[in-house]
């Protein structure tokens, strides 16, 4: 019975997804839907990219938080057009909420809208919402046993950052295990080892992003 | 209508926990249930308050993951009764699964009775399973924006254990804010600074346990 509800929710959020799907087709947008847990660093990621690819692409942005707009307003302060989609209490963004958001970003004026979910490494990997790719991050404190443990997000990501690598000397942090287990789950998944922090690493997401959303425009 | 729907499901919710509850009183059982985003240290804790109490108190453990077992064997290998749950993809656990599990312990020799939630700051925080307490783990990697962005997991908790103390000199994290906003959602909370890794200011967590566990029961 349970399961049958989940179907049907799912079902139906899949429809709507498709709907966006057509959008972002018929304004040769590209579109990331980045998740991770809670305090992976989402947020610092999307600024820098931001910072790397605002002059080569008009981005735009959906923060997806339970309450408040603190992510959005550190999107905003860079210049970017966001849009804060608060879902008072729930886990995750589904396609509805983003078809929400779309009435406040100038799609015909964008090439990236990055989608930035609510933290959780559960529930936002089972909803799409007309993406060309899904993108984690993996925090190296999070520990290596997080492929196994929640593999969904795994399987269903088109790349993985591996976030907080310069914390690595003070951690017991197993890297060739998480990344074994990751690539065992999804061998198509691309690895980045980087630090939203101090910068490293960086470069190679930024040119295999920019690759993506060259092909997308084309 | 959405709303509506979720309102049943926690209803549904709550008069099963009330059940596991007076089972529970029936046992003189104190019953903790443990929350925290993925990779925050839930099992480290246990396996830490495990070996500081065993010795004056019967424990047994519930073991909430997506699939998996591997929390589940690090506890078993301390001699301590456990049950897995495998939620199969939920991000929660629920008090029909805490009932369900129940079958598999033995209650009547029992004084503390642990139930390590699924990895998530979201979800878990809104079902009740018949619990005393709920405990939750905030890892200082995760950030200082915990609070204002999770809110009900703080408002919900009577301890918050801050963990990863041992890693404050390698992260920007404001700790004074943390607190102070984790204090401004719920002035009850008591909170430990503590490092499972190393140890640190687990002490005062044990004896706050203790005192509790003994309260119960009388």
């Amino acid at each position: 019975m349970k399961i049958q509800v989940v179907k049907n929710v799912l079902n139906a959020n899949d429809r709507i997804a498709d709907e966006n799907r057509a959008l972002f087709d018929a304004n040769k947008l590209f579109v990331m839907n980045l998740m991770s847990s809670p305090g992976a660093g989402k947020t610092s990621l999307v600024e820098r990219t931001i910072a790397a690819l605002k002059d080569r692409y008009r981005i735009g942005v959906i923060e997806g938080d339970i309450q408040d707009t603190c992510d959005a307003d550190r999107v905003a302060a860079l210049g970017i057009p966001v849009v804060q989609i608060n879902t008072g209490g729930g886990c995750h963004l589904d396609a509805n909420m983003i078809r929400e958001a779309l009435g406040g970003l100038d799609l015909d004026h964008m090439d990236l809208l990055i989608v930035e979910n609510v933290g959780n490494l559960v529930c936002p990997a089972e909803f799409k919402v007309g993406e060309d790719i899904k993108v984690m991050l993996l925090s190296t404190p999070e520990g290596a046993d997080k492929p196994s443990k929640y593999p969904l997000i795994f399987q269903k990501s088109a790349a993985m950052l591996l976030n907080k690598i310069d914390l690595l000397p003070y951690l017991d942090f197993d890297k060739d295990k998480a990344l074994h287990d990751a690539k065992a789950l999804n061998k198509d998944i691309t690895v980045f080892e980087v630090s939203c922090r101090t910068g490293q690493g960086l470069e190679q997401w930024f040119d295999w992003l920019k690759e993506r959303i060259d092909r997308r425009g084309r």
